[in-house]
């Protein structure tokens, strides 16, 4: 499994760390290329880590056939299926593997740790934060998957994925944890752009509102008139959520 | 052939162009997504287009054998040799059909153009500068190519685009040029980074300092320890060569 690394200066230990999930059709390098990330780093000294999106290279059924399942597309979930199950365990690479990476190879304190996203990383990152809230400082996301059960993308991942009970995929749905009251005492930080072709009929950011509303959920969804889906959105906002962990990371 | 355009406001003419031309192995497409440069024209009213590095699609003998040659590498010559001098003519592709553009279809003022680059974008605007000291407002240049004729690289090119005949080279040689007194009163503005692998063998900067000093032409290249020649290097001292352009543009 690759990632990207962005350490502040090799010489110093990082104070802390942000963990980024991408998107699918995206690797480790995404965020790192196309960001525009390093200008708002340039006073801290906190890492950042971006994993892959899958595992690669595994030629199992189905892996390549389509940009929303399979390689590029690992959905964050640990699979149960039996042609998944042995390696698509996403959850458990980035909520233990790549934890501990951060905090025993790159000395990073446990305290020290916050995550953000785009899209699909979105419902993974919300789902662990929500179930273990005290691991990581703060989350916040750009265009994130909130419902994924009710969504086209989410319903074919989480069946070949997880079977077909569909009461198995509550557990990473984050619209449905929080109609739980899994509440979190910090602000979920989202800002979504109006024109994204994927808000209606896959993100559903609407109904983490409702759910947000109800569960009296503290979150802030900053509606981007004009963005779309793409980097360019969220090189514009970045800043934003950056000065948003750094606050809560200090 | 392809370019790509950051328009500040869709509705509103540019006050100014800012002209990015690439170097080997890239298209229209790498600073637009590398550079991080929005954050850095957030306050201006000036657009940026960024041509392509070389014709395409033409299947021209040994065009597509090397990175360093043909596509992708277009030189930003006229060529004068059998095989391109029908498609390889990037001079006037750049200085006439992207300059008429720039100022025809987007309407931008005649006095309000400047041009940046990397390495091999670098030797062409230098030329077309110091051969039209009025046409453009400001250059700069990250690790440019200021020698070629005294490097592999363009003589390689050179020889393929132009012939064999050295005499010939020489109108595209920024050293060259400064050392016939074909001086600019203006500063022209350099960053290199000191590990950039191609800095002694290819770049050759130290040869242009040198005509620059017995020419008396005022120029000043930031030797920065560390960079190498990658968009990391770019992105990171972007924002001063932006705000460069901008003060000559205003």
């Amino acid at each position: 499994m690759k990632f990207s690394v962005f350490l502040p200066d090799p010489k110093k230990v990082p104070d802390s760390a942000l963990i980024w999930l991408s998107g699918l059709t995206c690797n480790e390098e995404n965020f790192i290329l196309k960001s525009g990330f390093a200008h708002h780093m340039a006073d801290s000294n906190t890492m950042i880590i971006c994993p892959d999106t899958s595992p690669r290279d595994l030629n199992l059924a189905c892996e390549h056939e389509s940009y929303d399942f399979g390689s590029w597309a690992g959905f964050y979930v640990n699979a149960t299926t039996k042609d998944f199950k042995d390696n698509y365990n996403m959850y458990d690479y980035i909520n233990t593997e790549i934890y501990n990476l951060v905090t025993k190879f790159f000395k990073i304190k446990a305290t020290k740790i916050s995550i953000f996203w785009h899209s699909m990383g979105g419902h993974w990152a919300l789902i662990i934060w929500l179930n273990n809230p005290e691991k990581y400082q703060s989350i916040s996301a750009f265009s994130p998957i909130v419902n994924p059960i009710n969504a086209p993308w989410g319903k074919k991942a989480f069946e070949w994925y997880l079977g077909s009970n569909k009461k198995d995929w509550e557990k990473y749905d984050a619209t449905v944890l929080l109609q739980k009251w899994n509440v979190h005492k910090k602000l979920i930080l989202i800002d979504q752009g109006t024109n994204d072709d994927f808000l209606k009929s896959e993100l559903l950011t609407n109904n983490l509102q409702k759910a947000a509303d109800l569960s009296q959920q503290k979150i802030q969804i900053n509606m981007r008139e004009w963005y779309d889906h793409s980097y360019y959105f969220i090189s514009t906002f970045l800043g934003n959520h950056i000065d948003f962990h750094l606050q809560h990371l200090k």
